[in-house]
């Protein structure tokens, strides 16, 4: 086959893969995660049953799916984030930002505790958790050696602080407060 | 029936009951959450398995009546810490200590991320989470008033910081690590 064709079809996998995806959590929003049938997915999708079963084998394979496309989007938003102007301080705090402001974003959207535990499999956080880690401890080393963050506690023990305080963000009332909250942390890894 | 009979039945009931909760959570870090069964838990406690029916209906019961019985001893715990001597501050630092402390033992003896998300079922969270930000609400507006913490940022949203801040404990090492992040924390509440 023509490679123009080929990438037509990759095209068209790609679209109907993502139609899934947002259906699905469209659904698992409206009626909860339980609730959900692949019946109803094919259905909202616009699809057959049996092309659903050829993409996904059930409802959780797709959540899962759906996951991995959040978090690599959001890896890539708080890599940007680190990679703005500024000195080692602006970028951390640019960084921290991102990170509380997400999960703010994430728990308005309706991605309560329920879905996010179900979708946190020790496989996937793994992997993210480590990525974001690693991120965030060298933003932190960095920020050490120009003197803009303390230096008697490890960066690695500094960053496990920042990515748990951080998740209050989920579940502050605006984005005033995450702002307040990213200070907040900010000053305790200052602070000496 | 008289009293003393009342009790020793009363007595002996407790005693099958805690009995229950401690065979099934030591199964389920044996075997994993999904491969416990009722059968199981019968034999490991020692009774028939129409005994244990009378206690509970299945072992999601029988998890979510342990998870109760820890987060009751929690902030028990939590509750002795705050009444503990001191200023407002060091009174404080006593409760957010025993927190951070608490999580870091939690995953030492195993409770992993799965376990405490099927047991963190919204309506447990809301209570015990409920009693608990209160709680630490109450000691961070003290310490505010006496000056040991910042004024500028509401004890609530303070209060969400540090909740979420001080689990990081259940990923840190050693206790050593953990007072370290209690003094990060503390610092971020005290800068202005």
């Amino acid at each position: 086959m023509p490679k123009l064709w080929n990438e037509t079809i990759e095209a068209h996998r790609r679209t109907v893969h993502d139609a899934i995806l947002d259906a699905t959590v469209e659904l698992v929003r409206e009626r909860g995660l339980l609730a959900v049938t692949m019946s109803q997915i094919a259905e909202k999708t616009g699809i057959g049953r049996a092309t659903l079963y050829k993409y996904f084998p059930d409802v959780e394979t797709i959540l899962a799916a759906w996951h991995g496309r959040h978090v690599a989007a959001h890896l890539e938003q708080l890599a940007r984030a680190g990679e703005r102007g500024g000195d080692a301080g602006q970028r951390l705090e640019a960084v921290l930002e991102t990170y509380a402001l997400i999960h703010h974003q994430m728990a308005r959207h309706g991605f309560g505790p329920d879905l996010v535990a179900l979708l946190h499999r020790p496989d996937d956080v793994g992997h993210a958790q480590h990525r974001l880690s690693a991120m965030l401890r060298d933003a932190l080393a960095d920020a050490a050696r120009a003197g803009a963050v303390r230096d008697d506690v490890a960066p690695d023990e500094l960053a496990a602080f920042c990515l748990h305080a951080l998740r209050a963000g989920a579940v502050l009332p605006s984005q005033a407060a995450v702002r307040r909250l990213v200070a907040v942390t900010l000053a305790g890894l200052r602070a000496r």
